[in-house]
């Protein structure tokens, strides 16, 4: 933790062909890893005593934002931390330019100030969110909620993202059963163009989910289906949210949403260059197959 | 290929959410692989005997487009040919609108019409791009050109997309070299994004690329160095271009490009939510050490 110092300071850029933001930052390449290779689904060990999100080995882990319950010890649930090797900055008296952009030939750049947090979902190793409870996994939710308001306390906080990679080959690094919340001073290029396409679509059509469920039992079902009925696939979810100045304009078309993305099959040239998917399953065939499957 | 009438006929969805299409094929399940798993860098083996890519294998493949030279036997250096387990369907006579979509509640749906091509890059099995001389990087830039000529002739042909998957975690199902080229009925909303954003670029700097250069000599180049230097690592490219009805006020910011993406490190939730990359490495510092390799 003492090497931070080193790093240059992460910056945010504005890629001006693609209009996206690219967060550039040195500390990410420092990140270990305990799988044994992407195409594993089982990490190098199960073992506790290598890894640094188990219980008894919080003093290995950058410092605790908070943890659930609020007043336990040893026998906490979950515990929201900041992330070691962050993306971005939380110090706020960061230049709000940045410092060294001689090199750097485009137009935009604003410094990478911002949160990258982990929230660790059980408190020892094997056990993965789909095997928690309904409310366990409502816990889990309602820690993602807590942290996004603490987070929108922040003027320059625009944009917060939740997600969890799970699996190697999903993008994880860790095993042990976590997520991670990212907070940015800048709102993506994709989410506003969802909010705007889901404001067009409402505004054809009038629809939008108009459903409370409960989350946590619904959760689990999924991801409990999926695992069954896929073979325990990597995955990716994340929840889509509205940026936290929203236009009024929107609010009767946005709502937010959970994404899972199992990771069947790669994407190739074709998915990078024109965004588009190509999936061999037609949706209605899959959510067949889905509702048959023992629940 | 007798078994292709009992597929359901590909479909083109739009996902009103991220304002994307998703090109729906059941084809595409069938195709084999030639990798023995994503992270493997090298094919399951190197053997003519199995590649229908091969030269002698030209009966194991779909029916052939054009070949390199024109008047080439059993001498050609490339083939075109088309894509067996193919995401679009090229007969003509397909209804424009799908047969059955009775289950299906979204608003835009197109018949999945189209082509799906594959460029044969060599003859032989163990020659990938970067081992063709310069001259040979050029014949195989030229048969993309020929080929989007003739694909710019349907009128209902509305972009044509240019990739290359190279090694089983870049997507990869094929380890002998080649690209593939999709022409597509509908213009990709990231296409559609990536030119108003260029254009904008172009009125307030008055920047583009506006150099002619040896082009099959600089990717070889840029194909040689980056196996040197990043030891040969699975990479995409993709060739940029407008779509093939550009609207007049675009043509002085928009021009073609190659975007060369090696697979250095996965990606996550955060990408896939945010459509923002986080890269370790600042730019200018990469830029420094790759001018500084030997070439
Ligand atoms: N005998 C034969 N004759 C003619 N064609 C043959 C053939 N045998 C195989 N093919 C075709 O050859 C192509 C080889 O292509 P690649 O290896 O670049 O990746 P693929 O298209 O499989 O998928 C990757 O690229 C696509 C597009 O980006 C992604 O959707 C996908 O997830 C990723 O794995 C396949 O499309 C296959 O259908
Ligand atoms: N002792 C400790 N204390 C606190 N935090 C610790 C820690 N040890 C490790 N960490 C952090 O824990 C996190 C674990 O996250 P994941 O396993 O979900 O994927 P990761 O963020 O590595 O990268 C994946 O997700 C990101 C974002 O989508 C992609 O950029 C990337 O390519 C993909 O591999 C890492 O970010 C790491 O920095």
């Amino acid at each position: 933790m003492a090497a931070e110092a080193t790093y240059r300071r992460p910056e945010i850029r504005k890629d001006a062909t693609h209009n996206r933001w690219v967060i550039f930052s040195q500390a990410r390449a420092l990140r270990p890893s305990n799988f044994k290779s992407k195409s594993d689904a089982n990490p190098k060990s199960n073992n506790q005593s290598e890894c640094p999100f188990c219980v008894g080995h919080e003093h290995e882990c950058a410092p605790e934002i908070f943890r659930v319950p609020a007043d336990s010890t040893s026998d906490w649930k979950i515990r929201v931390i900041q992330n070691l090797y962050p993306a971005l900055n939380r110090e706020l008296n960061f230049p709000s330019c940045p410092s060294d952009s001689s090199h750097w030939s485009g137009d935009v750049a604003v410094s990478g100030f911002g949160f990258h947090d982990v929230v660790i979902e059980s408190p020892v190793h094997p056990v993965h969110l789909a095997d928690l409870s309904p409310a366990q996994v409502g816990d889990v939710l309602l820690a993602y909620k807590t942290r996004i308001d603490q987070l929108r306390t922040f003027d320059s906080i625009k944009y917060v993202q939740v997600f969890k990679n799970h699996g190697a080959s999903a993008g994880a690094s860790m095993s042990h059963s976590h997520s991670q919340i990212m907070a940015l001073p800048v709102v993506p290029s994709a989410v506003s163009a969802r909010i705007e396409s889901m404001k067009e679509f409402f505004e054809q059509t009038g629809k939008y989910s108009d459903k409370a469920v409960d989350l946590g039992g619904l959760l689990k079902l999924m991801l409990v289906k999926m695992s069954l009925q896929l073979n325990n696939p990597p995955f990716n979810f994340m929840i889509h949210t509205a940026p936290l100045q929203v236009n009024p304009s929107q609010v009767p078309s946005t709502h937010w949403f959970l994404q899972i993305v199992p990771q069947l099959s790669g994407v190739g040239g074709f998915e990078m260059g024109t965004g588009c998917y190509i999936n061999p399953v037609f949706p209605e065939d899959g959510c067949e197959s889905f509702e048959r499957s023992p629940h």
